[in-house]
């Protein structure tokens, strides 16, 4: 594309920057941050100043934070011999707004994939053994992504533990609730199949 | 959705104000952002700025530009006596890229619009008519979305230079090169049978 100016081709560029954005979008953006108030565009360029600037990784959990310690690890309402593995905030996010979880968390940061690079000693695993040593951690709970990375880490985090006295689970996998049993894929289906539990023990 | 982090959540907020930007995919971005490295946000940011504190308009067609007289204005191999008359920047860089016009623009900034509160006073129609009564112009040729709102723009344009003595032209509308003529709508099918050319004129 031919532009007219180059403060606008530089917005542009860097606006297609975003993930999933491309020229087209970016120009978008960035006409529509030139029709609206200045004060706008001002507000979100310092937002994302703090952003990269100002923010933390809890020191006990790694989960992002505006504070040396997190608003979870700080809540002593928390119960603290519990810890859900996640892979980064948005996990945090999701299982927080179900408000069924009152244990901590530990975000990896990542899963493991040799493809993209990502080590063991890229994620934050090292910090969760040490965790689980150092602290009376009853159980962990993985909840890492389905896929063939976040099965691998799963399981080199359960092989890392396996002789800490601490119970490991997993969260459950099986139909979503209102899904229809002829939709589900074979192995979604197998594992609920599998994993049955007794009916007194779901309702009651 | 629930944030541990009230920067990660202002910047969330920030980006979501973006045109067809969620939540979601705002905090997308944000954790894509804070992934990379921070100089690149920071590039981000500040592209941000100089866009809406140093862009102007081109004191000659209105179009986004880093002087006062925008690139295309300011160009002598030009030819100064055909304006063709656009919405926007956006129509600018399509037509430009065609390499098959060598005249100047004028860009309206919108089109008149009632739903949307946009009337002839807000959108550049009076410094066309300007241009027209103090430049020494052969011909306009409109260039406008073919909504309503194009049209109507379109006809008011005319309507006010139907006494100056040029010629008015709109660009040619018809089924698209590559396109099959049974799949076009009626509308345009009508339009590129009623404005049907010499054979001889097109591939001459």
């Amino acid at each position: 594309m031919e532009y007219t100016s180059v403060i606008l081709e530089n917005a542009v560029n860097e606006l297609a920057k975003l993930p999933g954005i491309g020229q087209r979008t970016a120009l978008r953006f960035a006409l529509h941050l030139l029709k609206q108030n200045e004060d706008n565009t001002l507000r979100l360029a310092k937002s994302l100043v703090e952003l990269v600037t100002e923010i933390k990784h809890c020191k006990v959990c790694n989960n992002l934070s505006d504070s040396e310690i997190c608003s979870i690890c700080a809540n002593n309402d928390r119960q603290k011999d519990v810890i859900c593995v996640v892979e980064n905030i948005r996990e945090v996010m999701a299982i927080e707004s179900t408000n069924q979880y009152r244990g901590l968390y530990h975000v990896l940061g990542g899963v493991i994939s040799p493809i993209e690079g990502v080590g063991v000693g890229d994620i934050a695993i090292e910090q969760l053994i040490k965790r689980v040593e150092q602290e009376n951690v009853k159980e962990i709970i993985l909840a890492l992504p389905t896929t063939m990375e976040g099965d691998t880490t799963s399981f080199y985090i359960n092989k890392l533990l396996e002789n800490h006295k601490i119970k490991i689970t997993a969260i459950a996998r099986g139909i979503a609730i209102g899904d229809k049993i002829e939709y589900a894929d074979e192995q979604t289906l197998a594992r609920s199949i599998l994993n049955r539990r007794d009916f007194s023990d779901i309702y009651k």
